[in-house]
């Protein structure tokens, strides 16, 4: 790479990740959640929109391989920094309730998605990888959502925690099968993909029970190497990016996505001493990384396409990924806590899709197996998915007097989020 | 790249900046200064030795495109950092004796080192690169001194900030020189090599008076747009890093070095009221990119062409480097502060090189003009100077009873550098 090319390159990743802040700060004004924001800004920003104005001779944004590699490391982060929010031993005590409300969460709206497709004439290939992207739930999103609302020791939301993390590995697991069926799709029985999603549980479980020890035992090692130094420095968090790259790289050998990798080193480092070392120091390098992921995502994204877009598949998979999430997970949640509010919130909480229904979607079109126009269809429904649970969760928590919300909550004006100003002062 | 490799890049530049510093913790129990610890890490690490030796099918390190690119994004940051340390102001206040003794402090040492290497029978543009690596102090070195030492404030530490910058950027256009002849050796004449000096300087102080004023205005309009939101982004950092490749990329355009026009925007923001918010975040982000230019400095060289070395050269250099920027900075800087032993810790600050020159003798070795001896023989006594002055300031100040220590100092225990843990927490 150029010297020249690699300063404009880091040029346009600053210019991306300054628009897609300024249209989340315009979202939020209009009560959208934030994640829209860089969504919003890889469309505008995107080859296709203003990205794609030629100034001088080159195009205003030129998606080149450093953006790519960023948005890469960033897809990895992001995962590793959602494993850093749940312990295994947390995932053990919620156990039973969250797996089969995970279970009914990605079931329901894996077949739901796969029939409305194959029945509006579209090729069972197309119709898994439709009902794998609308199979998980962003974490992410969820957590952002209850942080606001100070409820994340709330039982609903230890239940969605634990379902959002099973739910991830299943839906990772269905990715998958979906890039083994691609790579040898003669060969395929649907036994031999159901002992691969088998085989993906167990080896994910073996290897997570056995990294949440040794992973700690690692970290307190490098860090009677750090205590050596009255100076601080940062290889405890360097160790832990280490092992985030080192899972990631070994997930990807073994044919799994390298994003369960990276999930799984965030949830080894969550039960050990340092997981708040750790979280400062990725939020730190996530600010240069992570947006350019979403962005990505929505730069993929053809506007003219989306308005000359199916409308029909866009209304058609919408309500099944609303409503298969909504009651899949919300009629399970409800026997478990045995409360029918509160259940709902699970429900709720897990509408929101993201990241991982980006990543399947997107790993559908460079393989060839869906359309532009499913693409597009699956990445509005996916838009939609995000903005439904931040209203709905703060519907039912305001309308309910036993919790003691935040004072802005009530009066609804502050946007969804991160930390606030104030907090970080 | 593919995704295997990237993850495995990513992996190697953290087990590279893991192994650097704990080189440094090692080197700060020995009393050597911490920059040593990535220069050391990286010959350790190199191709040469321990990265190269083979497992599996694969060296061990692979110096692959991304760790490249990460080094050069790191002298980059490195630059923005040291100009973060330099207002526009304060240059000027410290005017005419920072001029003098920047003048006489790159003259005499490139004259030295011109004549000294002439002598030893190499060729005239070899003579060059040699001058050149040994005219630029490194400001970082001498900053991370005075701090330990709480000297930030006297007047020999305004003089050696204010002299080393205008020091750099001579040296850097010195550098531009090089360059330039490299690109068209045959219409040199040393009336247009005077003149590029001068232009290079003229330059530089007319844009850095430009951007000085501009740059923090175009802050506070990027700071209006953060406050529209009252949730804490990351705008004004980020625009302050765009500015810095920015400025970079347009140095490169001009034919200066890139590092000029990092410098310039990092003095542009040091002028700016954002100033501790940028040099907050551009330290976290430093931290994954600056190292490895460090490490690739020493990954250069090849321990066994060390060992087989020209020690002629490598003493007669070592003596010139320092004799030159002792008496060259520390004579006239006697004059200027009218104290003997003030004056002579100018010198001592002096003496310390650094990014520059292993950045002009990288770029010496990279267009052919040094050979591998030539530029090992430079990174020694690169080496050897960044020794001496933490060794030499800590001397001269634990002898002098008007100044107030830090406790630790006086016990001579500490290593010397950042700020220490309990700073920190």
């Amino acid at each position: 790479m150029e010297q020249a090319d690699l300063f404009k390159a880091v040029v346009d990743i600053c210019v991306l990740i300054i628009i897609a802040e300024l249209t989340s700060t315009v979202g939020a004004k209009l009560g959208l959640p934030r994640i829209l924001g860089p969504l919003f800004a890889g469309v505008l920003m995107g080859p296709h929109l203003l990205g794609g104005v030629i100034i001088g001779d080159a195009p205003f944004i030129e998606y080149s391989d450093l953006i790519l590699i960023f948005s890469e490391i960033g897809a990895v982060l992001l995962l590793f920094q959602a494993g850093l929010h749940m312990k295994f031993s947390e995932l053990m005590k919620s156990g039973v309730a969250s797996l089969a409300v995970a279970a009914a969460g990605v079931i329901i709206p894996f077949a739901m998605g796969l029939v409305a497709s194959t029945l509006l004439g579209y090729d069972w290939l197309v119709g898994m990888v439709i009902g794998g992207a609308l199979s998980a739930t962003s974490i992410a999103i969820s957590l952002k959502c209850l942080g606001e609302f100070q409820q994340l020791g709330s039982p609903e939301a230890k239940l969605i925690i634990g379902a959002a993390v099973i739910d991830d590995v299943l839906a990772l697991s269905i990715a998958s099968v979906i890039l083994s069926i691609v790579s040898d799709p003669v060969n395929l029985r649907f036994s031999s993909m159901l002992r691969s999603i088998a085989m993906t549980l167990i080896i994910w479980f073996v290897f997570t029970a056995f990294s949440s020890r040794v992973v700690p035992w690692f970290a307190e090692y490098m860090n009677r190497l750090e205590n050596l130094d009255p100076i601080k420095q940062n290889i405890v968090p360097l160790a832990s990016l280490l092992i985030c790259f080192g899972f990631a790289g070994l997930s990807g050998l073994v044919g799994l996505s390298p994003l369960v990798g990276a999930f799984m080193a965030g949830m080894a480092i969550a039960g050990s001493r340092f997981h708040d070392e750790v979280s400062e120091f990725t939020e730190h390098l996530a600010v240069l990384f992570v947006p350019l992921f979403f962005i990505m995502a929505g730069a993929q994204v053809n506007p003219s396409a989306m308005l000359t877009g199916n409308f029909l598949l866009v209304g058609v998979l919408g309500i099944v990924a609303i409503v298969s999430k909504l009651y899949g997970c919300g009629i399970p949640a409800q026997w478990f806590l045995k409360d029918k509010e509160k259940g709902m919130r699970v429900g709720y909480g897990m509408i929101s899709r993201g990241e991982i229904g980006l990543v399947i979607s997107s790993m559908g079109v460079t393989y060839g197996i869906i359309t532009a126009e499913v693409y597009v269809a699956l990445v509005v429904v996916i838009f939609i998915t995000t903005m439904l649970p931040p209203l709905l969760l703060k519907k039912s928590y305001v309308n309910d007097p036993t919790c003691v919300l935040p004072d802005y909550m009530r009066k609804g004006t502050t946007p969804l989020g991160e930390t606030s100003k104030t907090d970080q002062h």
